[in-house]
């Protein structure tokens, strides 16, 4: 059988066999981050991901965004555990033939958004391929007590989302956006989600990975999903590449939250539908996937 | 300036300088892995590595053995630290015509060295990619007084080999190569090297690289580097992909480790050359570079 048959998550279902949970794992392939032990309050974080020429970026868009991007998916990955990222390392592939300036480029952009968000890039790999390939592995911490994954979304809980989507990658926005890390730290210290995860391949498909993991269903208001200029409803529920945070909460930290941001707003955070019982009620979904 | 003019210690050196390193990295780009702060008495140890096809391997070797070697290669830097392996990621680009077969056995290879030495894989990243590309990143540990690097190689030291170099590439091995890290362990915990690296360009290349971290010079003696069979002494010395721990003992220490070795014969450590003080007594060497 070819890859496309099986298609992006039969083959992450099919690897997940040869891959035997050790005890020591607290949580392993199937949310945002690995977690396993660190201290005695905190769990170690660990997340990787790769971005490929023709795949994620072309040659022809800005190479500090494609670094941007690069690590930035990453970080978005930590943050939607409710922790804090810390030490990266980055493999690059390179063709011989690429300008040394686009591999600086892409460099500074990795170095720009590692400042911002306070990691340090400690190591790497640098090998010749035939198209460029970056691979950004990132560690990050969270308490014990603030780890937020996706299982435990519950029957009446609100469902919200950090920011406006859709169009993200046809308007550039995916080489530019900024991890929801703050908002995350803000979320899991003083309203503590049920569930969260960031939207990488589209609100819907999202969704659907944390009505599975939690057992649930979910109703979307669609008029009140948010939505970047000239998106339609369509692409605002199935583009990828937001990097906006999805994440639930009890109907009264809701309400509390619903009421903190009307006087505060230092962020927003957008109310979008709500949890069921019923495990039928699936979104449906144009998701993105790769095969 | 093209990246084949610049050749890759070049652009490694180049892109350290966008890489500034944060007071609480241990040891940042240029060992053999990244050194970070985790208990009172232990460090946390980070390396990464990227092999692509047609570069590290060709789709006609046996998949296993790409899995097994991607792997493997990082878990000979670990062992090159003096510490031992414990959670990866893996990420791989997989083209879309490629029998879901060869991906599966690639897994089976990761999965079963993996398992040898009690790494356990908690996550990863599958992307479309013209030609494969596997990165694995891997953490480890290694107790405070047992962290071995590259720059403590002393005048008078003696350098030490695990094993027989050349030919790896040529005759398979480097798909199937064990990695040192119960030698690692026994030196680390015994013997306490100066310097400790693993061969990964080749031996004089990577010997140059302890000479200049640690300012001494070496003197090679050739007739007792250990070569796999039908190996000539050029390519004992600048072969890569061995995968052996190169690392440097106090005479005294030296004599000890001789004596117990010939009282014992659990591992073997083979004695090549002496560490000297005139820093412009570097190995010539046809290292391998990437670019």
């Amino acid at each position: 059988m070819k890859i496309s048959k099986l298609g992006e998550f039969g083959l992450i279902n099919m690897l997940k066999q040869f891959v035997p949970v050790s005890k020591t794992v607290i949580k392993g392939i199937g949310d945002d981050a690995a977690v396993v032990p660190y201290s005695k309050s905190e769990y170690l974080l660990i997340t990787t991901d790769m971005l490929a020429e023709d795949t994620h970026f072309t040659r022809r868009m800005p190479p500090q965004g494609i670094g941007h991007k690069a690590l930035a998916c990453s970080i978005s990955d930590i943050a939607a555990m409710g922790g804090w990222p810390t030490f990266a390392v980055v493999s690059i592939g390179i063709p011989k033939n690429l300008p040394v300036s686009f591999i600086k480029d892409i460099y500074k952009g990795i170095q720009e958004v590692a400042r911002q968000f306070n990691v340090s890039i400690v190591g790497g790999d640098t090998i010749k391929t035939d198209k460029i390939v970056i691979n950004v592995a990132l560690l990050g911490l969270v308490e014990k007590k603030n780890l937020t994954t996706r299982d435990g979304a519950k029957a009446g809980d609100v469902i919200f989302v950090t920011g406006p989507l859709g169009g993200s990658f046809k308007s550039g926005r995916h080489l530019s956006f900024t991890p929801r890390g703050p908002q995350a730290r803000f979320l899991v210290e003083n309203f503590k989600p049920s569930a969260m995860m960031d939207i990488s391949d589209g609100l819907s498909g999202d969704l659907n990975h944390i009505l599975k993991a939690s057992k649930v269903g979910a109703r979307l208001d669609h008029a009140y999903i948010p939505r970047h200029q000239g998106v339609s409803l369509s692409q605002a529920l199935n583009d990828g590449e937001d990097f906006e945070l999805l994440f639930t909460l009890s109907p009264q930290k809701a309400r509390l939250l619903m009421d903190w941001q009307t006087q505060k707003r230092a962020f927003y955070f957008y109310p979008i539908g709500t949890i069921t019982s019923d495990v039928k009620e699936k979104i449906d979904t144009k998701s993105f996937t790769h095969f």
